[in-house]
């Protein structure tokens, strides 16, 4: 854990600073001709490239009988549950339900002088949420891209999931997935975007993952639709020294567990304080399970950042724009005026990261790497689609063709004019 | 214009609507390697870069002190409009204004047992519109791209545009585009997402342009935030054969002279009527202006595709997801439910497409090439970011802790476990 001095009125030209906020940006170069390749054979060959890949990149050998589970390992992994994880995940559930059916937007419209003009919202047809799986288990990624979209109304889910394990599957139950093909990587995304003789073809593909489906994503942007480009993981605590420092080293520290690029940072002007936040860091790492994950994270973007005051705290943080930020303050809600760029706020001593990761009701998946400037939290939004609705009478007509003829030519587009002059000389 | 015959069950396998449905994918890889240099250098180099491009591609010599167009030429080029021009586009501004204002969204909060829970909504602080130049004159994309920007709050609005002319100029005055450069191509897009010396960098680009500025927006993707990635125009008509078929011919026509990739059909199980379109386009095309670039768009793309009845062309209309649908029926609201998939729909024999480019409201900014399926018209929320607000209490903390903790164990990220329990402890 690095600490800067940013308390001088040249802060924003800080390194450590510029490049902790250029983090995002993903060495894509390397790996496009690899995922390039997976794409276009995908394409071409449909199953028989996934199942080749699938038997490279995970040592798994699949037919396209067995790429996908069969519903009844999802209801089974669902009953088979721990009582407590069963009940948390209901209760998680429950509360991201709620939370997103807020999000519905309503189609309307509306009528003037002879013209009627409005905005339907329709779900999306289908969509496809990629897991991540093998080692790691994510019900709750299974939970945050499945529920908005089932609030949105889209009728079929289908999950990708390389060796999905029992938490994952049986969220995929609680949730609505309605299909799950055990298959991941570039692979799977390409199946999904293309569809393949088993793979059923999607509208839009969410969810996180590693490189090669980011990178994937984004090359098949345009082919479908993506959530967002999703780089690595980042909290920014503000402190002004009046809580536990063990409770803010904590709140470091689940973050930095995530990946070696995960980002960690604190913002203080309270000097000591920031002393013993790391310190009480050193201690909780002594003997930590991922103690190996998040020692490199933090040694290479983990930074205590000290600032005069926490007006200039907040400006750090618009300037990083970070997926998560923690307000932990004395009167957190002073500060959020000034808080223009961040993913989700999270305000007060209690309000640790790992509650909305799971449980809130809010989305965890969020805008990383500074793309805050200009996205969303994932929501019911993102699973939708607006789509104009326009009816003008003849008399609506006449009230807008001399206009409509006037920018035609004034655009030189003749057909424009034309069409607009046809209509008005059989009147 | 070619006549496909779609009057059987195995419509969905012609190879003509196969084709059409998959015009919207670009060769991208042909451009890939120019457009990747180009932003390299605009990286590395600023408005060096920018100045040699726009000399090598424009033919136009810049210095950083005439890239900008100076303010006072905006005014001026809007006070000396034609009068007919001038309120035209006080007509379309106002309109756009109107339409896009019921699209402004409300943060909010709510607080339950403890728990407060919010979504803000702000808007972009700086975005940047892509207009197209040089030869073509578009007025009516200024006002569509900048409007909802100002609706949405954004407080700067960059312009670029190769060798604007008068009427865009005029146009970015009304609208009330903030600052406009003469660059384009790539070198704009590039100078925009970086910032250079003299550009200023922005959090969104948004507007139409060719595969260079296109693919340079999907490459930039991340860095910056982007509309979406736009391919060549189309409109569908769907026509019971009620109304004038030249009314239908100049509505195809209208849509073929944008450019030679632009897509022309038609949808009608009436064959004499689709005879009759096709005969009067011919007539209409014979002292055309645009006759070259019309003809080839028609020739490559445009087809009438024959259809057992309406419901039949409501799938057609479906498959392709047209930017632009036209319903020129007797009824053509009973038909609306069946349309899933269309960027706008135009209902009756008046609701020409044309009105709705300029003056009706509704962006014509709209999903192309089939990405209707995932996409919606450009509008207010395109300029704003969702940041998710949350507050926990000592009380609210109590009541989501076990569920927490037990999900971070199913996952197996310790320090999340950690985070909920050091709180406990000390309570």
């Amino acid at each position: 854990m690095k600490i800067e001095d940013l308390r001088n009125t040249a802060w924003r030209f800080n390194e450590r600073l510029r490049y902790l906020s250029r983090r995002g940006e993903i060495l894509e170069e390397e790996y496009e001709a690899v995922v390039r390749e997976i794409i276009k054979r995908v394409r071409e060959e449909g199953d028989k490239a996934v199942i080749e890949y699938t038997h490279r990149f995970d040592g798994v050998e699949l037919t396209p009988e067995t790429m996908e589970v069969p519903y009844e390992e999802l209801e089974r992994s669902y009953e088979e549950l721990e009582l407590d994880v069963k009940q948390a995940l209901e209760v998680a559930h429950e509360r991201i339900r709620r939370f997103h059916e807020r999000q519905l937007e309503q189609s309307y419209m509306v009528e003037e002088e002879g013209i009627i003009l409005g905005m339907r919202v329709i779900p999306l047809d289908r969509v496809g949420v990629y897991v991540p799986g093998g080692k790691a288990s994510y019900p709750s990624t299974v939970l945050m891209n499945t529920v908005p979209a089932v609030v949105a109304g889209v009728r079929e889910v289908v999950m990708v999931s390389p060796k999905p394990n029992r938490y994952t599957l049986a969220a995929a139950f609680l949730a609505g997935v309605t299909r799950v093909f055990s298959i991941g990587g570039a692979q799977a995304v390409a199946a999904l975007a293309f569809g393949t003789e088993t793979i059923p073809k999607v509208d839009k593909i969410v969810g996180p993952g590693n490189i090669y489906v980011a990178l994937a994503k984004k090359l098949l942007y345009g082919t479908v639709g993506i959530d967002m480009v999703a780089g690595p993981s980042e909290v920014l605590v503000i402190s002004d020294g009046s809580v536990d420092p063990r409770w803010v080293a904590a709140d470091l520290l689940s973050q930095a567990e995530h990946d070696e690029l995960a980002g960690a940072f604190l913002v203080t002007p309270e000097e000591e304080f920031a002393h013993e936040v790391v310190k009480e860091l050193e201690n909780l790492l002594t003997d930590f399970p991922r103690k190996e994950i998040a020692k490199k994270s933090l040694e290479r973007f983990g930074t205590v950042f000290l600032v005069e005051d926490l007006k200039q705290a907040c400006e750090v943080a618009n300037y990083i724009a970070p997926e998560h930020l923690e307000i932990l303050t004395k009167e957190p809600f002073a500060l959020l005026p000034y808080i223009r760029k961040a993913g989700a706020v999270f305000l007060g001593p209690y309000s640790t990261e790992p509650l909305g990761d799971y449980v809130l009701g809010p989305n965890h998946t969020l805008p990383t790497g500074g793309t805050a400037r200009f996205s969303s939290p994932l929501g019911v939004y993102d699973f939708v689609r607006r789509s104009s609705v326009i009816y003008v009478s003849q008399e609506g007509f006449q009230r807008v063709a001399d206009a409509t003829e006037s920018i035609a030519m004034a655009e030189g587009l003749h057909a424009h004019f034309l069409a607009v002059r046809v209509r008005r000389e059989d009147l």
